[in-house]
């Protein structure tokens, strides 16, 4: 008997059958004496769809306008799986993001919460109802419609966890856990029981794109335990929660991410005089491109080179401005290249051991993989590679920090 | 300069094109100075396929949920008109049902408006902003969302135009004002420059379905000026107003409306004591069926006969239920007759005439067109005739009452 928020993405709503489907499982909950909140998802195709119809008018659409028409994608589900659970003798009431008044701020298109009014929810789980609530949405102090970004559901679930200090937020996804790596890239990856936030955070950074960055930010804050699972697969999936007590040994690296969407690029010889990283990183960043990794060498003759890391999609942008900005910083030359990889290593463990990066470095070496650029962290080091070696690097350190699944206990 | 509500039905708003071609009608109407309240519909079949959603789930979905999954049909309009408008450089901004707090009561499927909050409303109208509401639906005091029911849309409008005083609500719909009857049975049909809501009513319930029934007695109870347009098409439309005050000479008959839809059924020879017509019409009504004319003749023997006619939907089970009735009542026979039309001439003009049902009966027995029943109120007189004469009797009484169009003129 727990109070449980469980949360549906858009494939797990995406038809008529699986809304069937998920109240099915929600029913199956709620006869083990859960009580439940379901945060849902818009039926998988909805949101673009109703995008397109903006895009017919405007290219870019007002950014009030398109929330008020995105809303409804959610609006439909949440009305679709109340009357799925009601068919079922399961007493259920949906609820848009202003109906439960998920206050947040004024930002149209990527809004932030700020509060939930959690009054109306319990009172409906104190008369035994199910309570639906659609993700995505909120309402700002003026009664505008707003949406949280891609991804916001996710988002809504924890915060209405936080609120209600729900005993678990499951994310129910495609994927049944957080695992080790990519399977499609190393076929021993495992899936992990537990991991912390700031693992998390990592991985999903990096590309395991199983949750919402910002839904695992919010729960680390508010403590909330989060679970990912497979919303059609039986399983416990993988419990993402606060650092073990060290009462339990940490695994010292606990997954490998990685990344193939990079692109580097360098301006070599620039004086090395104060303010230079920022004349040069100024108009990156105006242009609104991120930069992720950066080293600077010093060089001969009080010279300089600098690198960095950007998304592929911005590599043609960069180059064109670090071409612009070499004559103006007297610079040698630029060079970018953009067939390059990221590969991380992950845990909280490697707080306490030493060691690990040399570990690290060694594996790779052994592989003959030269090493590009390297980066650290607290609880992870991070190296960019040729992209021509990314898999065998990710497979190598899989099996170095003893990752890889027993197949043998499996049979 | 004047403040007008406008509504657009969902053939006018049913694709982007057309929602596309109201932008750049309102953008005229605001450049000639003019204050502008938009109220728009569902895009034409969105309705449909969100009730036919629904229906996968259950045959009769849950009147709450079913009001929170069909009021996003008309939320998607607001928000794509808004930004058409925008793209026109017309400032907009929309507003669902609960946003401007169009309090209903809790009749979820088929509400009724209660209130209106214009605050807001006006606040954006003085900042010069056109607003766009979303039609047929609204909200209970609980914050539940409600529609109005199918056409709730020209309510909305009326409501509307009502809570802010406007100057007139203008109905844009597929037809380019009221007629004096069908143009497809009479060609010479005439559009009406004006006609009283009594008239409207009275036309509106007989099959002239170009507003809705429950627009034109909100409109008529608050004294709203209602106009009929055409989306698309130049013209003034049909203003709908309170009666002349006689300075004008009003014609006696405005309009002739009909009805193929009817049945009626007779039972003969029942006991002419008090309360038999309500033994007879009890089983009737608690059968949900509608009944329309009622006719009772004394015959010899203290028995009578009793006639009444019904939608042609309902002629079977009525029938069924007579036939049950007969013995019960000690009644000789009951006879019934699917195939009859009802014609009525409409016009408050009726009121201060004499001898207007005779010019009436004249103009039809000259057609050799027998009368099977007549009912009269103050403004209407409705006669029951075998269906085989609809045509001929509307052309009969249209061309009797001088309502035909001088086509000579118009050439």
């Amino acid at each position: 008997m727990a109070l449980l928020v469980q949360k549906f993405g858009g494939t797990s709503v995406g038809t008529i059958e699986r809304i069937e489907a998920v109240a099915e499982k929600v029913k199956g909950f709620r006869e083990q004496g859960h009580d439940l909140v379901i945060v849902v998802s818009a039926m998988s195709g909805e949101t673009n769809r109703l995008i397109a119809l903006a895009k017919e008018i405007m290219d870019e659409p007002t950014p009030r306008e398109l929330d008020v028409l995105v809303s409804t994608g959610e609006q439909v589900t949440i009305a679709l799986l109340a009357m799925a659970l009601q068919k079922r003798g399961v007493p259920a009431r949906s609820y848009t993001g202003h109906q439960v008044r998920i206050l947040t701020d004024q930002s149209y298109n990527k809004a932030r919460i700020l509060q939930i009014d959690e009054q109306r929810i319990r009172s409906d789980l104190d008369q035994g109802r199910v309570v639906i609530v659609a993700g995505f949405q909120g309402v700002d102090e003026d009664g505008n419609i707003t949406t949280l970004g891609r991804g916001g559901s996710d988002t809504t679930g924890v915060a209405l966890a936080a609120a209600l200090k729900a005993d678990e937020c499951q994310i129910y996804t495609d994927v049944d856990g957080v695992y080790t790596t990519d399977p499609r890239v190393v076929d021993t990856a495992r899936r992990l029981e537990k991991i912390t936030f700031e693992e998390m955070l990592e991985m999903a950074s990096l590309g395991s794109k199983v949750l919402q960055i910002r839904a695992v930010e919010f729960a680390g804050k508010y403590n909330v335990p989060l679970r990912v699972l497979h919303s059609f697969k039986e399983g416990s999936g993988t419990l993402i929660t606060v650092e073990d007590d060290g009462s339990m040994e940490q695994p010292v690296v606990s997954g490998i991410a990685f990344s193939r969407d990079e692109a580097k690029l360098t301006i070599l010889g620039v004086p090395d005089v104060p303010g230079v990283a920022t004349r040069i990183l100024k108009p990156i960043s105006d242009a609104n491109i991120e930069v992720d990794i950066i080293v600077q060498n010093v060089g001969a003759d009080n010279k300089t080179d600098f690198t960095f890391t950007v998304g592929r999609g911005d590599y043609k942008r960069a180059l064109e401005i670090l071409q612009n900005l070499k004559d103006e910083l007297n610079a040698r030359e630029v060079r970018g290249d953009s067939k390059i990889a990221k590969v991380s290593i992950v845990g909280v463990g490697m707080r306490s051991h030493a060691g690990v990066a040399t570990k690290m470095l060694d594996a790779l070496s052994q592989e003959g993989i030269n090493i590009l650029m390297i980066s650290t962290s607290e609880i992870k080091i991070s190296v960019v590679i040729d992209e021509k070696y990314l898999e065998l690097a990710v497979r190598a350190l899989h099996s170095a920090f003893e990752l890889d699944a027993d197949k043998s206990k499996e049979e």
